[in-house]
């Protein structure tokens, strides 16, 4: 498929088409026109599409039908603009930008703004690029955010890259950059460290969109200190009162439904019961993995969703297309199906239900009937995107014994607490036994170990605590590479050799999630690229992550979303107790704290 | 008054400002907030400003207030963003655009979008500039279009310059030029004329946004290539269905209501009957006199009337100001009371009849009851700008006499029929009598001279013709620099000594309009700049235009705007029988005739 050309080199296509002076390339005739300007369905529209972008849409476009002109009869069916997803890391996924695509195009998903925040923290702005030069490389448009907040907490972690204002500078030159990625540091903003105010800064001089990133329910002056600052969208608001401050303020409210966020319904509320302006709202994922992406959707779920909680459907629609367009200064190019917008459009045969027929891209039928059509070969990626697994030595059982205080029979020692379908953890203490001068896990209080390997500069270092909430039974270990944000190595298991062996597992295939039990590899997939992501298709990728949660729950884990509170238990950003390659941390207090009480 | 910062280069400020670490300069308590991104008028609000925009928007702004903060009390009034006009011309006004802005300041305009097209006719890129250099200068803001048409009718005329796509790309790199002012020429758009496909690549290159100007009630085929070809917006809908089709392909359409354009009303039908989503629709004047101005306000007095229509209030305030940032790409600067933005608000007491108390400009009391508060000082204008009017020789009664054909006694020519309250014009005939071997114009059949003066060049051309529907009586002569769209000079008289005495008085004055009777000046109305525009005050200029009304009717004229008649005379872009410096050109058929039938 050939890039797009800008509109500008291509308008005297267009008027010749739209004028009758020369043929379609594509014409769909009597379509139900969901026209996302006016807020109209009209009915009995023709379109004419060349060089990818519609010229003509009107009544009748008998006069742009030629010999080789493609022309498909809607029958009546709605003509949607193709969806828009306004904030999504591809990463959530486990798989290339191209197997996303691959993986989300059947769903009318023909826009994405992706915030390759993941691949930052272990390779830097070399591993933006990368994406984002895979990003331009697709069939649908993928536009990149530049990430803001890499390490998430100086000081508290190391990660494996780090991101400077002159980065974000240079980043802004690029040609599908769109603007800065979600600045999560929202107390930095409000007190103007510098760091944020320097890729703020240089974001705006660049006449790009700063994404924001608000985690927290308080409305008072921290909230106006960040808004002040310059974030112009936010996707963590959760409450309707949260989407209705950050419109008043002039924000865009982003609603979000991933994988594991519901933030869609209750914040819809601001619309259809407190009666805001819809204009400012937008639909996103955020994160989606790709068991959702398989099983499920990808942005046709979130539309559907969001009609379903009252929405009319254009209101619905408007949010993943125009009202996004318009957000990111894209409205020319995406978010409509008008004159000199890329012809991204899906045949709907059922608005309300969102039941999408085709898929078109650029004016190709790029999906039919849920399969793709499109010639999508893999992405390659060079070996220094992966090659990023270095542990520096291997590992050993005794590498994740804790030496218990001399002549302790027992010790008590602090202890991350998983809460169940919520972010947060729980900062525990217990009391464990000593075993020939080594602090144990104890089955009986559900409490097991965890370790934080580095991962990113072979210093061969690793962190040792213990974890209450998986009730893993029996000799297991999993672990991780994908341990946000920092992305070293997380390690959960109940028996040091298991832990060993699966660490050096990961080490072998360049990352990914591993699980043992009983000495035997029972699940894996394989993220070879920068230990986050598989270059297999999404649907193997989601065959393997469901083979993992097989396993996890054949040691005992029966908690919700079990893989991704593992991923996330060195969040150094998010309270209260979380582990990272400095050690424990309080994040209540933002500090390094002792394993022993 | 200090030129605004960039919000980058301010944001810390504003940060400080909203979380309390800092004092405001300027807060205004116990508000109600038009809120035009929610669509909700928010009781009890606070506002906290520092370097010209708003930092805090919310229930309390006490942490804001230190002793050296203005406060102001509003007392339960409404604040309302400063009123944009989406397009306009300042030539119109007959006053430069520090006088314009002084104008309509006190009318809650505090932005405003000017297309420079008068000048450009007579000085080209370089009279563009001076008013670009001009508007930048302002205490509220003014963005500049590049006018994309000038001539207006290349062969059919020959302005005092004219614009290339050249020309265009040059000035899409000033400060100030926010687009390519209207695309006249809509049949060249429709048939990929160059220097139209030039002009709008060169401004879609450099990001900005193409203003339209489809003319035409024909919504077939000739629209559709317009569209196709790349304007974004238009003001020459005047049906309901007109703004709704602009609408549907993606544009913006902007309703006009100017001294003599009362375009809303019908148009704003498609919003309040056809029920099409308003967020693409804005208000403009496009043209208003200085007595308009003086007498009947600016952008208040078109919000004021689209609310009549039937608009809710907060719908016809977001069409003067949200919905024109956004269409320009300025929303993070103006068109809302919200951080970051620049504090350009009123303070209103009735909504819906707009009335407003005091009116702010970047943070500082810009206006209050009707009376400006800023110091404004005269902007000067460079010499080159003041010497267009160049006639090549003192004009004698000789050069307005039309020899007729040897031997006869009267003759039958074609005469320019003017139609009252209408632009287009009528090809009439007449048989007139010849006196002494010369045509002469006829009292009783109520046709008089016209005589279009060459100006730009000093060739000292003057094409006779004659004209009928002013109904003048007596010797007269009126004389305007004014003549859309070249600019060259009009003289309509019944005499053709008065109309030597005219043609040459504004020789000496440097243009403007003069009305001579009986041998003796009447009125005047100097515009030493270009020919267009006054030096003076508008008040004095609103003065001076009524008693040169005063001097028409006195002769005789009873037609409704007759001074904009006479100064359209020379639009040979309108039909269907007009002058030009290249003699009288038929309109319909785009080509000169003969002054005899």
């Amino acid at each position: 498929m050939q890039p797009i050309q800008p509109f500008h080199a291509v308008a005297p296509r267009l008027v010749d088409v739209a004028t009758g002076r020369a043929p379609a390339n594509l014409v769909v005739r009597g379509a139900r026109w969901v026209n996302v300007h006016s807020g109209e369905i009209i009915p009995d529209t023709d379109f004419a599409i060349v060089a990818g972008r519609f010229a003509y849409c009107g009544p009748d476009a008998s006069h742009a039908i030629g010999p080789d002109t493609t022309v498909v009869e809607a029958e009546g069916r709605y003509l949607v603009p193709g969806l828009c997803d306004a904030h999504m890391h591809v990463e959530s996924g486990m798989v290339t930008v191209t197997e996303f695509c691959r993986a989300v195009i059947p769903h009318g998903t023909t826009s994405m703004f992706i915030d390759p925040h993941e691949i930052a923290n272990v390779l830097g702005l070399s591993g933006v690029r990368l994406m984002h030069d895979e990003a331009m490389a697709q069939p649908v448009n993928v536009w990149v955010q530049m990430p803001s907040c890499v390490p998430s907490a100086p000081g508290l972690e190391e990660a494996g890259a780090s991101v400077s204002p002159a980065d974000v500078a240079e980043a802004m030159g690029w040609p599908g950059i769109i603007g800065l990625g979600e600045v999560m540091n929202f107390p930095g903003v409000a007190s103007n460290d510098p760091m944020m105010v320097g890729g703020i800064a240089e974001t705006l001089k660049a006449g790009k969109v700063v994404g924001g990133h608000y985690a927290s329910p308080d409305l008072g002056l921290p909230f106006h200190g960040y808004v002040a600052g310059g974030p112009q969208d936010d996707h963590e608001g959760t409450r309707a009162e949260d989407a209705a401050a950050r419109v008043r303020q002039g924000m865009t409210a982003m609603l979000r439904l991933g994988s594991a966020w519901y933030d869609v319904a209750e914040q819809v509320r601001a619309v259809t019961e407190m009666g805001v302006d819809s204009r400012s709202f937008v639909l996103c994922t955020d994160d989606c993995h790709s068991g959702t992406l398989v099983q499920e959707g990808h942005m046709d779920r979130v539309v559907r969703h969001a009609i379903a909680q009252g929405l009319k459907p254009v209101t619905a629609i408007q949010m993943a297309t125009l009202n996004t367009a318009r957000h990111f200064g894209l409205e020319r190019e995406v978010g409509s199906a008008t004159p000199g917008r890329r012809a991204d459009f899906l045949l709907v045969s059922n608005l309300a239900e969102l039941t999408i027929d085709a898929v078109y891209a650029r004016g190709v039928e790029a999906a039919a009937a849920g399969q793709l059509l499109l010639d999508m070969p893999a992405y390659s990626y060079p070996p220094e995107a992966k090659n990023t697994v270095r542990l520096g030595k291997s590992l050993a059982a005794d590498d994740f014994a804790v030496a218990a205080p001399a002549g302790a029979n027992s010790a008590e020692v602090r202890v991350i607490g998983v809460v169940e379908n919520q972010a947060p953890t729980k900062a525990l203490t217990a009391r464990l036994p000593v075993v020939d001068g080594h602090v144990e896990g104890d089955e009986g209080q559900g409490v097991c170990r965890i370790a934080l390997v580095e991962r990113h500069r072979a210093t061969g270092d690793v962190v040792n605590a213990f974890v209450k909430g998986f009730n893993y039974r029996g000799r297991m270990a999993m672990a991780s590479t994908v341990a946000h944000d920092s992305h070293h190595m997380i390690v959960v298991g109940t028996d040091r050799e298991e832990m060993a062996r699966a660490a050096n597992r990961l080490g072998e295939v360049g990352g990914g999630v591993v699980f043992f039990r009983d000495g035997e590899e029972r699940a894996m997939v394989e993220m070879p690229i920068a230990g986050l992501m598989s270059d297999e298709r999404a649907e193997i990728v989601a065959e393997k992550a469901e083979r993992l949660l097989a396993a996890m729950r054949e040691a005992g884990c029966t908690l919700n979303n079990a893989y991704m509170q593992h991923s996330l238990l060195a969040l150094v950003v998010i309270p209260s107790l979380r582990i990272s390659d400095k050690g424990l941390v309080d994040v209540d207090r933002f500090e390094v704290v002792d394993l022993f009480v």
